[in-house]
């Protein structure tokens, strides 16, 4: 069985400890985290783990053969590059780094290491994103039009990243999985309300060279939770609410048609059934920790690889420029 | 009574009509559009008023005091202008003028002839925006934090203005009468989806001098139908739904408190009871029909007057601009 | 063209008239109400009806070939009887008559004349029943197990009949249309709570020969409007919610299924798919107007034929006695 | 501390097990279940609770002070009675027994020994029944005027018992707890499709001596989730829905008034402001284990007692009864 350590006892490395010690394919070796505070409950319920106060007795452990990292984004790079250094496979909470440059070291770390690098982009794994996927991918949907998605709730402000980093992080990886296209240029808004303290607020659009459009609005202020997003094609559209209890994803058979000259077009719609097809419920981390084992299992490349990690990071990095002047859009150049 | 004179009878044209036929204070005199096809309905339920096929007949008619003008953007501004000139009042349908030129011309021309120049930003006068206006301007949300409004659904292309021209000018004009503030910049990002039309998805985002921000979405394809705003505030906030049959506006205490000194900033989050008050249901049309009236009865300055108009169309006109730049910010500067 | 005349200028009368008034077949000659005060705006909307206070008038006017009868139950019988014997077609407001054996007579009446005997079950027009009708009628949920429907909103008190004779008349009219077999008793309780006024609050269960149940809800006295059916198969259900504004039906293919003997029964319950058809979204009272002239001019027998008024009216005879005696159930005997 | 044993590890005791073995006043000693299957999870979560297959074991245990009883309802007497006969307090899920006469002996022997008795009735627990409790208590509502819940879903069937005591025990036990008032009879409607199987729909009126009605429908094969309840009153309204994830109450001020004599009742109808509560949202079931653990460490009766519990049991048993004779009333007579 393979041996997983755990770095990071905070908001998420819970779950993420829950969901390995309930994986029959390994067996948790250690958590650490600086606070003891964090790791005594964990211990109580984890009576077999060691509880560890320094990342890098987790990184040198001689039974642990892959590190979990959910740290703060800043001390990702550190911590996963020395992970991959000493020849451990890894997972990285999302974002993959605090920029892209970090990012890119750590997809060459893995490469010379021959390692399993994987980021936690936990959404890509639920039924309802797998079943986009397939939708858009086998054409449903027509050409793409548009991608407009809404991420917004009260709480959770972190001080150390802005909203686009902590919250637009899983829909550009949602986004980067299931459209095919890439975007060429960002421009972003946005606003701070705590003096001192990064965005809580902003709106994204991801051009393409084409007419697709896609369009993200985050928020920590906002009185009601609202995860909701509208993939709009020719033929197609899908309407992704991730808060209804069982009716996640709707395929809406509508769309317009233009007809005549174009000095005299002539725009029909078109208003069919409404499909809301079945979805695996299997919780989404189940899903992460699964296939992170079976990657290096069978050396195989995780769908959100270090590449797909690096990439959503160039992302957030530009969109983080274009939001400091108010919209200007920034160029995202050749991977 | 008031003598009253439509010109155009397309889609607003007869609500327009149905609403100044059930006000005791005027007398509909005549109604002008080029199609008589658009008229023929129109005389059967109305059959005491005069049918024309010239907007001059209407403009010119000795019983007209007043004249509704019902007609495409690009032709407000002659109508207009003709009715004013001619001594008459005049109610355009939003927005007031195709440009800002042909705005602070009408404005210019009405004040001349001590006119009453009335725009109708239909939405200003409904109870749930009239509740808002007074929730916000008694400093009930505290602090202005942001101000986000959705409006799409799919249909009512039109191919002689975009998207923004078309439903952002509904909620400009929402925004203008509630938030003091006035923005300084504007950043706007788009697309369309028919070859030669103009742009059927649109993202505005209002930048102000201080931290508010505001954002709008609008969008003529979408399979859904949202009207959904939400205004934040520091002290509370505001969920708008314009489709809930009888809760439009919410009112959250909810919010975030910030403490500590900057190096230790600790945000606290505050979830307080929802408030639902009880609005009035006036069709917001009949309200618009009453104040025209009562402001040349009265020779008072309507609530929608030319000037706001003005502004609206300004915002228009600067998002159009940013639009083609891909969100580049255009600043609005003086009026 | 059919010469049509109305009796009955109240609440619903207004929306029967504008339906013929708007239907090529038919010439509306006169309508008849006891207050000139509703005859009033119908007189200014529509200058070539001829206004009447008695519904003799229209009854024995020569141009008049169908009575239309829109008032209040109590008086259905006689207006509809004389029409009848004057050798008129009559449409009746819902339900038929105030008890069966007036009912039955009007039946005898019509057969004995030749005339077209209609009751305006207005919902089983809608394209939402039209569209349940067809999916129950071809077997697509499997056996039926239930149908349970809740109308229920504050408001519209009637002081002549209870909330049975109110609401549920319309939900036994779409039950009676979309369930081929027919109920064998019925249970109902109830109260008022109003000092000398009828139970405004009702529960109605119709008991069939198998284990098919059917339960109604009706409540005048909610806080909130709820029109919502659900109907249980063995192979698929329906949720039906009038108030949605698109996708007033849902077919869910959910269902469960008995595996092992009696002895170890297993139950598997299955969730499969949700699809919502596109529907016809013709108004339904524009669906029975035609209906009604198409059954005139083709001496047809229509789908809400007195037949179909009749059984309405004795499942609300039926229950309104259960109802006096707390739910103890009320036999329905044969036709 | 106290010492707690659990008996039975199914569907809801691992519940009851995670919260006590999360409070700090007890420690769980013993879990006992007849399936080794169940208690394996458990023994590696709980690694320092003893796993037994005999109920017996953990009621004779030296270190438990208290049994909880999570078994199927028929077991619930035998081991109740054995646990308190050996001086134990006892914690019995709903409904406490599977008939009134085991129900009446429970209290009796509990009195006896002076030990507490407490039944699970979970609901009467939350935040969202603590706050309606208040309101209806304060007189908030008025005079009440019906109580009227859906609990309906698909799944969790259950072969040894029907639906009402399943689901319906819930309601009833938040009935109780918040209508002052007690039923005098019940009538009770329902269905069964499995054959064999006890009814899987069910609908039950509760009559009381005034103009209250209180209605309950229980359904195992809705295609859809519903748990909602409305309470009216004659100054104001409640909706209590427990799928919202945050508004669960809505006090709705709305109603009707009468004016006029009996011969020309007038009915009015006021529609003013909906205000939702805060709720507290900490888990219901820790609050009835830290309930349960005050009240032996206070030797106080618990809110849902054995008396409560026995409420509950002679609702559910003559429900039963009327359900067999399709709706008949049943009196329930004095206690």
């Amino acid at each position: 069985v393979i041996g997983v350590g755990l770095v990071g006892a905070g908001y998420w490395g819970p779950n993420l400890l829950r969901n390995f010690a309930d994986a029959a394919e390994c067996r948790v070796v250690a958590v650490a985290d600086r606070s003891r505070a964090q790791l005594e409950p964990l211990g109580r319920r984890y009576p077999t783990v060691e509880l560890l106060t320094d990342a890098k007795e987790v990184i040198e452990h001689p039974d642990v053969d892959a590190v979990v990292v959910a740290t703060p984004v800043s001390t990702h790079y550190e911590i996963a590059r020395s992970a991959l250094e000493a020849g451990k496979h890894v997972l990285v909470e999302k974002p993959l780094a605090a920029n892209a440059d970090q990012g890119r070291r750590l997809l060459e770390e893995a490469e010379r290491r021959g390692r399993v690098l994987m980021v936690d982009h936990t959404f890509i794994y639920t039924g309802a994103v797998r079943c986009i996927h397939d939708l858009v991918r086998r054409g449903e949907l027509g050409e793409l039009y548009y991608y407009d998605s809404v991420r917004i709730n009260l709480g959770m402000f972190q001080s150390d990243v802005n909203v686009i980093w902590d919250l637009a992080a899983h829909d550009l990886a949602v986004l980067d999985h299931v459209v095919p296209a890439r975007p060429v240029a960002v421009s972003a808004t946005g606003s701070s309300h705590v003096a001192g303290n990064p965005e809580d607020i902003a709106y994204l659009t991801l051009h393409f060279d084409d007419s697709l459009i896609a369009h993200l609005h985050v928020n920590w202020l906002a009185p009601v939770k609202v995860r909701r997003t509208l993939i709009g094609g020719s033929r197609k559209m899908i309407v992704y609410d991730d808060l209804e209890p069982s009716e996640k994803v709707r395929v809406y058979d509508r769309g317009i048609s233009a007809r005549g000259s174009l000095r005299d077009l002539q725009i029909h719609y078109r208003a069919g059934d409404v499909w809301s097809p079945r979805l695996d419920v299997t919780e989404a981390l189940a899903v992460v920790v699964a296939h992170f084992l079976a990657c290096i299992a069978g050396r195989e490349r995780p769908l959100s690889d270090g590449a797909a990690g690096l990439r959503v990071v160039r992302l957030l990095e530009a969109a983080s420029r274009s939001l400091a002047e108010r919209g200007r859009p920034v160029e995202l150049g050749p991977g």
